[in-house]
């Protein structure tokens, strides 16, 4: 997978590509992350990327040329399977969404800053406008962290042991059931003794139990 | 504000901080945030903070011992409001979460990792389950950052114009409409000519139209 990512701040997306999981994916080459500077684009004398938003109010918004002739380029050289904006109003991520994108080759990622892009960038060029959650934070480059990650871990050959991503929390609509590790006992508390019995198949059934009950608790939604 | 993060991976969350609006709180002295090493805590030779989980099954489960060491002796030096554990079964994060925790005191935040943390640890210390929504990330660092960010933005002072952050998306349940900014004429593409009007009422009138309109297209749950 290759994946460009357009932004304003390349230098704040630094250490999350650096370590951990996807380092290892772009080191194993199973993914490549390229990082474009949206003021190497940009035609006025300052640098500038944005400006005031037409009828007033608070917040810049960033010009549509930069972008577009960034994108323009990009698009020049490959075929994308998408163009995506990172934004508070896009579709919300979730785990169905993360697998089926794992699967693309080619994909652009915008990463909004300030009050957002002007619409005609949206209009023009974005196929897919992604949030990562009911929330809004400081730019897309935070998003762009989250989206990316939640899609290279899933990249076949990423994680070491593939069934640890299958039985992660969402891939069967259930939350994770409770777990541990040594010591069996710490501060005179225990681990559950199923737990210890050596029987694998009463130890699968505690587990849907609980992790059934964990969800019907915190998050009954997911079973509707 | 002060924020103690507990992980395996500080280098992981180091740019974040470093750019954008996070630096600029921790410039002002508006918030301080320090990164403990989890490995810094553990008593074994190996500097091990993982076990494989006890009943089998893929992925290693952090240790009890180190997290326990380490949130005690944050605890000894001050009183904390939340010791908050970033994980995927957590309460989901929306903006008004966001907004009540952005004036917290003192928080400690638990950046799960490989498939999470010993239940006890759970049991014994965390106050708050957050998640940053339904999909799994490859540890809770890149969690906390969202987090952080998202209630960093919040504390007064730190956006330049407070009234920014009260017009972004979700704070009224809307998304935010369409937005412009120079030219007026891109590649034929018009902006509308009510924002070049000059009248302010007409103005936020056609606004708040849009904003009723993109959210009932994309988000009619927030409407309910």
């Amino acid at each position: 997978m290759r994946i460009d990512i357009i932004t304003v701040l390349p230098d704040l997306l630094k250490s999350p590509f650096e370590g951990s999981i996807m380092k290892r994916a772009i080191e194993k080459e199973l993914v490549e992350v390229h990082f474009h500077n949206l003021r190497d684009y940009t035609t006025n004398k300052q640098k500038s990327v944005d400006d005031y938003q037409y009828g007033g109010g608070a917040g810049m918004v960033m010009n549509v040329q930069p972008i577009d002739d960034c994108i323009l380029d990009l698009k020049s050289q490959r075929n994308y399977d998408e163009i995506i904006y990172m934004t508070p109003d896009g579709s919300t991520l979730n785990q169905k969404m993360a697998n089926s994108m794992s699967m693309y080759e080619n994909i652009i990622i915008l990463c909004g800053h300030y009050k957002g892009v002007d619409q005609r960038v949206r209009d023009l060029h974005i196929t897919k406008e992604i949030s990562i959650g009911d929330y809004v934070l400081s730019g897309g480059e935070i998003g762009a962290i989250v989206f990316c990650d939640a899609i290279i871990r899933l990249i076949p050959g990423v994680l070491s042991d593939e069934t640890s991503a299958l039985t992660d929390s969402f891939q069967d609509n259930l939350l994770s059931p409770p777990i541990y590790t040594r010591p069996a006992e710490y501060k005179g508390m225990k681990v559950p003794d199923i737990l210890l019995s050596g029987n694998f198949a009463k130890i699968e059934e505690w587990r849907e139990e609980k992790a059934l009950e964990h969800t019907k608790n915190r998050r009954p939604d997911l079973l509707e």
